[in-house]
């Protein structure tokens, strides 16, 4: 039987492709959501920061309409999120939409570790993708400098006297790197001008609050302020210390203000497309910048946003916290699927990062995908609960069958949901035509936006709807650690914050292990964090990883130079 | 009597200069000294980079003459090295010159510990100064992402069992950033999966051997080849241990290709000037890019480069080490003195940094600087025996006389020395106009540049002709460490290199409590070390800080953003 992808075709790799796009001028390519050149601040040959004073020059226009683009639980290869995110734009333009794309920035950390690289994929990749893995403007390495600055300035107050008696210090250092014997060290080893001696670590730069804060601002007064709440630890008697009674919350916005324009690129048909921070998918927000979607919803008609992993985490953060907090109204959802994962779901085999597919998921089976379709039925409805409609994007793949799509698409439409295939990897905007006129379809439905939690709930009780009324748990078991720290939390005045829960993105329960939609479990939560620059009370339920480490034959060992000075390894 | 600056005026402050200069268009400022709007990358509105491209393109031109600006033994206020740069490119633009300028970059450890900003002073500056001193166009973050990235994967070769038997590891991790704490760390303090334990450290950006490899390629090719040369530590058999073995040059040399591009900026008259890397001046080069030098030496007709610290130290690698590297023939020096400097030199005074002037050094003193001015006679000699002519610049200050500056002047002249007054602070390139036309004057001499050593002697040979040629020292005691060192580094084969001596900057000895121009002395080397990729053994004598702590009332205290984005307390 034939696969779905008509097109079957050897793809040339995703940097052939990508050094073989035109790239159009950027000016043009600001032109075509009415940025004017004066308005972008170069930076390099092909991207440009926008100035912040487009959004007030720009109040007037209409808002574009807001659509996330999130996915189901995906396997540990990513279910193409972001390359769905960008073909949809390029098929949007297509179509004769003015569409606008906000991303994340890739780390560094992967870039070297595994990955090699990330900007979408085959023909829907944002370039150039060298820039955009390395570097970019510069903007992780603000945060890293502004987030190291109180780091040390902090460990400097200790030095001198330690005046506010700080006592549990929970402000560590970042690096972008993966770097895992920076987990856990002892500063201060040297003499005692060498400063204090204590146990402290680094974290990846995308598991920074500066870099959560960054995302959350909605303007350069905002940041400043959220980067003074920041509590870097608390005294003996468990009063918070903040980063404005250090003295480096001033500092920090000077590091940062550049940082906060956003990233102006495109994508390999020309499609505007904003890179704006990175927070991680599972302590941090997962989702790109609130000042990237802040001008693009004005820029645009129809603005793409993408979330980290899938709709229980990226997607319900986005509503939860990133719309409420940039005041802005969610119109759609995209959930990518695709056969792979939802085979998966039916518990038949496992995917191993780095390692082939199992050989029976390579074979027709829709059988195997109605098994595992349970977890896109839970996601549509997590996606209905907030009051906005799925479009259930199928990413096909040329190992796809008709028959395995026609599951996917009986069960979306029995759901009531729209549904489309799109073959953008193959085909670039071509290929998520079908897919872009069921979003604009679906960009006319009414909404009614409804967040999972008020912000007056207790946050005990916030923590217990998002694993309920999201996840599908029946309860929450907190620890006493994690019960005393939300008391203290309550007692200090942060109990209107939100909150983020980091859990697995592997299952809809903290349980990787747990395919589908799993029932009859409670999530247990090992301790509760604060952090208050970025606005939010996080829940850890498992071991988070915070500072990734590289692997024995890292893929750093395979980037260099040519003698054109091309980088050559990064994909 | 009156004081020499004839306008004796109150200085708006350096930002408030800086904010009502009148910046040119970067293409325009660049047109001046010929280069082509298509060879500059922008990067933001009021930098550029250069393509390396450019040095090819302009090979065919006449070079300009290399010009040093280096100083006599200064105080700890430093003696106005970089205004007189900035003053003098100007005069020589105002005389109808085509000057270019080349200086380092400022460290972020310096902005946000004591000086809260370096990009001249008074009307002699770098602009725009808040984009000089925050980032500039990220050439440090990536040089400390390189640098971090091979320390990354040399833990992690340790972690995956140590193939290659480092026993004795010698490269640090960097931090742009004052942070004492970090000076000596244990790393590695947790779980077996999160790396090895082992005791290590942080220094900061500038003292980075990749600091030193971008000041001293020549070529994008030459980095390449520098990186994999690094030496990361030993065998235990002694054997030495690569970047290239450890598999990240290459990775390395993708983070690093756009820094190599040298940054291009403006004076406050719009002068071109490069600003690229920002080695250390003590265990580093202390000079700023070949790269650099490289375009400007084919771009203007007088290229100005600033050295670190005094003639003994920057000067003297500059022409030992930079210009034999580069391939480049000095034409003359620019040696500035002050009647401060040469009055703390009669060991009268005591200067402190951050503490006001003696109130003695204010009074008129001829005396006090005749006796002081042996220090500028040897200065004077040290630059003539690298058979180059220096100029004398007298940085003028308000508290100036006329008959101090008469002192200098007749000791210049006694030597034979061309010597001319500068009042480019107060005054812009105005007041570095006579300066100006003796730095031309200077520039029709003839030339026999002498160095100090040949590559061919020994590497203790090389130190005892710094030592007693240069410096004025009896000789040179090797600690057996020392000693040991040096031959283990010429068994293996780094015996050709040049070497950088490592001392206080604040004396022609080891010592820095010795003024003036001290005999009788004897340099004892500490302990010797390998820069491979650099291409240098350097000796260190005395205790070399290669990570500075905060004060305990830090100047990013003061540093902050107003409500238009501007950042205060910069200066």
């Amino acid at each position: 039987m034939a696969t779905v992808t008509s097109n079957v075709k050897k793809l040339p790799s995703d940097i052939e492709i990508a050094r073989n796009a035109h790239l159009a001028p950027l000016t043009e390519v600001a032109a075509k959501v009415g940025i004017d050149e004066s308005d972008l601040v170069p930076y390099g040959r092909h991207v440009a920061k926008v100035e912040l004073e487009v959004i007030e020059k720009m109040a007037d226009r209409p808002d574009a309409k807001y659509v996330v683009v999130t996915a189901i639980t995906p396997t540990p290869l990513g279910e193409g999120k972001t390359t769905t995110a960008v073909g949809l734009a390029q098929g949007l333009a297509r179509i004769g939409r003015k569409p606008v794309l906000a991303l994340r920035q890739p780390s560094l950390g992967p870039v070297f570790g595994i990955k090699g690289g990330a900007a979408g994929g085959g023909y829907s990749q944002v370039v150039p993708m060298e820039t955009l893995n390395l570097h970019l403007t510069g903007d992780f390495h603000a945060i890293t400098a502004a987030h190291n600055l109180l780091a040390a300035m902090v460990a400097n107050h200790l030095h001198f006297g330690n005046e506010l008696g700080l006592d549990d210090i929970q402000w560590r250092r970042v690096m972008d790197m993966n770097d895992r014997s920076l987990r856990h060290i002892i500063e201060g080893c040297g003499a005692k001008t060498d400063g204090v001696t204590r146990q402290t670590g680094f974290d990846i730069t995308a598991a920074s609050e500066v870099m959560v804060i960054m995302a959350l601002a909605t303007s350069l007064a905002d940041l400043r302020k959220r980067l003074g709440r920041i509590v870097v630890g608390f005294t003996t008697a468990k009063k918070p210390v903040t980063a404005e009674e250090i003295g480096a919350a001033g500092a920090m916005a000077a590091l940062l203000k550049d940082a906060l324009m956003p990233n102006l690129m495109q994508t390999l048909e020309n499609t505007p497309a904003f890179i704006h921070t990175g927070p991680f998918g599972n302590i941090a927000i997962g989702n790109s910048s609130i000042i990237a979607d802040r001008v693009g919803i004005k820029a645009g008609d129809i603005l793409l946003t993408e979330a980290g992993f899938a709709a229980d985490m990226g997607a319900e953060r986005f509503f939860n916290v990133k719309c409420r907090a940039a005041g802005l109204t969610p119109q759609a959802a995209v959930l990518v699927a695709t056969v792979r994962a939802l085979k998966s779901h039916s518990g038949r085999y496992e995917v191993k990062a780095g390692k082939p597919l199992p050989e029976g998921m390579l074979q027709e089976s829709p059988e195997d995908v109605e098994a595992g379709c349970e977890n896109l039925v839970k996601h549509i409805q997590i996606i209905r609960d907030f009051g906005v409609q799925p479009v259930v994007a199928i990413n096909a793949f040329p190992t796809d069958f008709d028959s395995e799509h026609d599951v996917i698409r009986r069960t979306a439409e029995k759901m009531g949901a729209r549904v489309a295939v799109s073959t953008h990897v193959a085909d670039g905007g071509e290929g998520a035509m079908e897919l872009a006129r069921t979003v604009v379809e679906a960009c006319e439905d009414e909404v009614h936006f409804t967040p999972t939690y008020e912000f007056e709930d207790s946050l005990e009780e916030k923590i217990t709807k998002i694993a309920t009324k999201v996840y599908g748990a029946d309860g929450v078991e907190l620890s006493p650690a994690a019960a005393k720290s939300l008391k203290l939390y309550s007692d200090q005045g942060y109990g209107h914050l939100p909150v983020l829960i980091a859990k697995t993105q592997m299952s809809l329960s903290h349980d990787a292990s747990l395919k589908g939609a799993p029932t009859g479990w409670t999530l247990p939560v090992r301790e509760v964090r604060l952090a208050a620059g970025a606005g939010y009370v996080y829940a850890i339920c498992g071991n988070m990883m915070t500072m990734p480490g590289l692997s024995k034959s890292p893929a750093a060992m395979r980037i260099d130079i040519d003698d054109e000075g091309n980088v050559q390894g990064l994909f």
